[in-house]
């Protein structure tokens, strides 16, 4: 016990606590300063007790609040493993995923969708459109030749303060200069790799990832490396580091540091700043793709990547549309180094944004109805992860596992049987289901037993049936699976066993 | 006499009669169908007969009345030549505009300027702010999860039905789920180029054409092959099959036929004709720029290239930009056989646009506020073009030359004595004017002797005032090049004669 890290056996000390009952679900943990005090340990000593207590799912943050212990943990829903970063990484391939994505989404439309289990945003009634409105309709009136007028070519300089100000609580020190304003988050990635890269170069990724990045980079002509990436932390460095030795023609690596996409890791500042060196001492950009820090559930917003950078090597990028305003194309981009270039290919490829969105959201953050909206979603998002979780849980057959993140609006489940998520895609569709199979967040075929469950709609009678019935199919499928007379699945239903034959086959 | 085309005969008639004051200025064409019957021609010679004579300068047409007999020629400004498409284009050649421009831009930024004859877009009140405001009001108000849903990937289904149906007035025939939405014509080109061409390829422009075209060949890695253009009658078909007969690796011809940026040519119909043939038979897809088509004024729309496409080879870019509202950014491309491959890239590079401004454009055209709208936009375009080149032929040395166009808000004014638009620039500037120079506008030597001034402003004391100012500098100049001891500027400054020594230097 003592060869442990101080802050690991504190935490192994409130876990005991919490198994004897003297910490009931619900009980807050004491304070940071409380918990400073009573062992007499440095403020990031306890910040690491709770955040690993938070990781392994005994308690969960709440906004301004402290950490509280959480309910009791899901019974039969185990975490998933770490990946195994020591192994080489894929080859650099030429992504193929546009074909496939567009036969996912061409099946999508053919057929009567009635649950959306694939979508990759909240309801629309956990957004704020009544401010939005007026703000909108105000600018309107207030301005009249708003729309008439071609507005500013790096964006609305109100709006541009307003960003650069917001950065400032992660660690950024950017004047509004240094903002452009985009159309979307991925308007900015595309300028980003466009400056950075050239056809034929190598970009690496996490893995899983968005099929939105893998479509760029197909879309310019770069060749995609898929580096293992951790639930918990993100990216591996170890196998990114690898990867860098292995591959000489790494130009950039794109990372979404808070709650990943689809897998819903947050990095540890450790991680980040071991990043920023890394890509920094082998001359490779790094892309930082901030669009879901706001929606992370921890008492001080996590510190962006960006925040380490003194060179101008890391390239920020963001947007509100997840986070703000789903009808909103609002994003923008911080390029370090390649600003000029960067400003260039934006003016050529879409010119300025308009103006009366910038203002309305601008008009939202500085009058801190932002923020007021986010403590809001993030609660919402918080219950709404809570119990999508417990019904898949509850719903799908033993040997299923899931990690449940620190915010957003996602689950990432593994299937178990390694279960092919194409088949579940399938069943689900006939039934006017739809959910995103994991071959879409990956080149390789190693996430097809995986799928990314959205929790952004409220949970109702229907979602919770939908999922019974996803179950179901998940079960069905297994079945099927197992009476396969050349089927290798030997393993047992619980759980335990689910993750090392899970581990077995992955090697 | 007898040799000359009838239309030809017809309309040397008809100037004989103005020359004779049998026909005033102010007074009536006989209409077409009088014509027919007076003369027992087909409509189409008499449209021939018209439009010659509206070319010529002789008559304008006016929205849905005729054409009528212009004021008397102005005293001392010359028409420019034709351009000489016997000569071999220029070599492919990789376009160097950004950092030019960039100089331009910042040269623009870092001084106050108070007259701005660099832009290209009319005054904000010469557009519908009220009718923009309205609707967008409107739609806020009636659709309360526009804002917090996402909207349609293709654009908004109302607009695409709008932008479809107002096609059939130019000829064409697309369905609405031919049309895809961007942002704006600039990102229809990008896409247009990226679907169709790969880096290294050259593709053939207009020679001038206007900068944004040129930024987006280069940012995109391709080769700009300029053609001559007749102010006349737009790109050389001659010099174009020349230039195909010539380089081998032309992979698409990007034009704009109605009121091209900057020269002002409308391309007769058997022009755009031939040229969906020519591109066609040697495989080389032909883009189609419409920015500026609802600008024409002309008793009928002028018809769209694409309309004469039956093989998917023309793709169709327009936008709303420059003649409904230049504070928004929407535009649109309809990209026949590379349709699949453009509406993909738009995905990966900005996912769709914004609904707002669809729903309040969409409504705004299909209520026919927007055609109200362009009758009184041309009219006052008309006047202030009018107003302008009087000026410019008042103030300006004789040898200066410019071609009226047939509506829009720019004119292309040829300098006397070959002087460099940069010094005008320079000088311009130093005074808080800004000029387009011809360097712009091309990556030849060619055109440094020409500047683009804006009349979409209202001709107010001050324009007039600065056009007095810019004539004086360009004056200035003149006197200077004639007073250097090596100057080769013989030339006398009777405009005939500068017609004539122009052609020789050009040659």
């Amino acid at each position: 016990m003592d060869s442990l890290p101080l802050y690991r056996q504190l935490a192994a000390h409130y876990v005991d606590a919490i198994h004897a009952g003297s910490l009931k679900a619900g009980d807050k943990l004491p304070s940071l300063r409380s918990l400073m005090r009573l062992h007499d340990i440095s403020l990031s000593t306890a910040l690491q007790l709770c955040r690993a207590m938070e990781s392994e799912g005994w308690v969960e943050a709440r906004d301004r609040s402290g950490y509280f212990v959480r309910r009791p943990q899901r019974l039969v829903i185990a975490a998933m493993e770490e990946p195994a970063s020591g192994l080489p990484p894929d080859p650099a391939q030429f992504v193929n995923m546009r074909t496939r994505m567009a036969n996912f989404m061409a099946r999508g439309r053919l057929n009567e969708v009635k649950l959306n289990f694939a979508i990759s945003r909240a309801a629309p009634e956990l957004y704020p459109a009544e401010a939005l409105r007026n703000a909108m309709t105000r600018a309107l009136r207030q301005r009249p030749e708003l729309l008439t007028t071609a507005s500013s070519q790096k964006g609305h300089e109100q709006f541009r303060q307003v960003v650069a100000q917001r950065n400032l609580r992660v660690g950024m020190t950017v004047a509004p200069d240094d903002v452009l304003v985009t159309n979307g988050c991925i308007e900015a990635l595309n300028l980003a790799l466009r400056a950075i890269a050239k056809p034929g170069d190598t970009v690496a990724v996490e893995s899983p990832t968005f099929y939105g990045l893998l479509q760029v980079l197909e879309s310019l002509g770069l060749r995609g490396l898929e580096i293992p990436t951790s639930p918990q932390t993100g990216i591996s460095l170890e196998a990114l580091d690898l990867a860098i030795h292995t591959y000489d023609d790494i130009k950039a690596v794109v990372v979404v540091p808070h709650l990943q996409n689809p897998i819903g890791s947050v990095m540890p500042d450790a991680h980040k700043q071991r990043l920023v060196q890394l890509c920094e001492s082998h001359g490779i950009a790094l892309v930082e793709d901030d669009t879901y820090s706001d929606l992370v559930e921890t008492e001080v917003p996590p510190r962006a990547i960006k925040s380490w950078d003194r060179t101008g090597n890391v390239v920020y990028c963001a947007s509100l549309h997840k986070v703000l305003a789903p009808g909103l194309r609002l994003g923008w981009i911080t390029a370090g180094r390649w600003h000029a270039q960067v400003e260039m290919l934006k003016y050529a490829q879409t010119r300025n944004n308009e103006a009366l969105a910038q203002i309305a959201a601008g008009e939202i953050i500085a009058s801190g109805g932002y923020d007021r909206h986010l403590r809001r979603l993030r609660e919402r998002l918080h219950t709404q992860r809570d119990q999508t979780a417990d019904a898949i849980a509850r719903y799908f057959p033993s040997g299923t596992r899931l990690n449940l993140p620190r915010g957003g609006f996602q689950l990432w489940v593994e299937l178990p049987e390694r279960l092919s998520s194409v088949a579940v895609f399938e069943a689900a569709l006939r039934e006017h289901m739809l959910v995103a199979p994991g071959a879409q967040f990956s080149n390789a075929a190693r996430f097809d037993h995986y799928l990314r469950i959205n929790c952004g709609w409220p949970f109702s009678e229907a979602v919770d049936a939908g999922l019974r019935r996803l179950g179901q199919i998940v079960e069905e499928g297994c079945a099927a699976q197992k009476s396969l007379p050349a089927s290798a699945s030997a393993a047992t239903r619980s759980p335990r066993v689910a993750v090392q034959s899970s581990r077995a086959r992955a090697a």
